[in-house]
């Protein structure tokens, strides 16, 4: 998986500090696909109901990626400490424990958001109404997390200082433009603003730790520039499929 | 990873029945290091400390391994049951929740073993008295695990039908033969049982319904003759470096 490379990088310049590195970091969100014209007119009441039930479709495939993805990177970590944290990612998730409520983890909350916007269990666990272009961008997610040093994977992962905002956006705004939603529907977002501010806690003391040359740390964020193009080329894709 | 065939294996024959098929598997175990000289001696009571110890540090890259291992399994399974049920594998051997007791999982059980015949904590996890062969065969094993179709893992993984025995002998003799290791370092041995016994139901389940021509099942002996050579490869290298 090659990464688009930034050519401004040079060796000779010094390092940015942490807090110097973390801001330059953040500073990416401009590129989140909050911004994306789809995902804009999502929140402003925009979407027909079709459009809302392509979206939670063809996301979906995102969603099951994302455990196979943190098991691979699992897999490329020879540290129990990290693996101790990260593996709360895949329970997130998959789920744990008694699998109920809240334990039954992420897949099944957004499993209830489709059955909430008119999606069958099946019918969204089938895959089929999957976008290529979604699948594509997503399993290019997964197979740099897998084929990438352990670090690089979870700076790839740090997209998730951006989600919290766009949870919170969901639920203030969907409620309002789209009642037709079962508000129970909605525990996904809910359930995943806590969890992105404790995964980003730990993404970011691993990228702060580990790029530490100022090319290191150009790289990483052409790594998370990678990571914000994958989500946005999702929107694309699904904005694209939601005409037709 | 080549999986030495055997050439006995015929297009033509019937496939074994689930119940003739499972005792072929099972029928393996007469290869298992239970029966390696040096295991049998182990024992019987006729290893010095040092050999014990060799023992011990080898071991523990095995373990190092096995959370890894099963991680990139996990990474290779597409459905969400057969995931929730294999992630337990990687909380046994790295821990769970508050990390206390046999919560702290079987790498730090092994630690205490570790402790109990006389290596530091450092010194094992530093990995330095590691002999190469014995990273050559428990690589060969990650390797396979990670690149197999994931039922092919799994069937690899079921050399763990033949463990509690081992566990019950090492028991049932080390505290007699050797009674200057603390007893409470065995815990690892006794926690091992039951554990084994239920990751052996969802192997064999997964490899009874997996492997079902005579073809596949042919293969699915030699997948654990590959992961019975690792095992026994192992201690023909711990024999010869304990003997140095």
């Amino acid at each position: 998986m090659e990464i688009a490379q930034t050519p401004l990088a040079t060796p000779h310049e010094a390092a940015w500090s942490p807090s110097a590195f973390e801001a330059q970091l953040r500073a990416k969100g401009r590129a989140y696909h909050i911004h994306h014209p789809f995902n804009v007119r999502m929140n402003a009441g925009g979407c027909t109901p079709d459009e809302i039930r392509c979206w939670v479709a063809n996301r979906f495939y995102y969603q099951v990626c994302i455990p196979r993805k943190d098991a691979a990177i699992l897999a490329n970590m020879p540290d129990r400490a990290h693996r101790r944290l990260w593996i709360e990612r895949i329970l997130d998730h998959d789920g744990h424990g008694d699998f109920q409520g809240a334990a039954g983890g992420g897949l099944e909350a957004w499993t209830r958001l489709g059955e909430a916007v008119g999606i069958p269990r099946e019918d969204l666990w089938s895959l089929q109404a999957v976008a290529p272009a979604v699948r594509f961008a997503c399993d290019a997610y997964v197979r740099f997390a897998a084929q990438a040093p352990w670090q690089e994977a979870v700076c790839s992962s740090l997209t998730e200082m951006f989600a919290p905002q766009i949870h919170k956006d969901r639920l203030a705004t969907w409620p309002q433009h789209y009642p037709w939603i079962e508000a129970s529907g909605l525990a996904y977002f809910r359930n995943r603003i806590p969890l992105a501010g404790r995964d980003v806690e730990h993404g970011l003391q691993v990228t702060l730790e580990h790029f530490t040359t100022r090319v290191a740390q150009q790289r990483a964020l052409d790594i998370l520039q990678f990571k914000l193009d994958v989500l946005w080329t999702m929107l694309d894709a699904i904005e694209k499929a939601s005409q037709q």
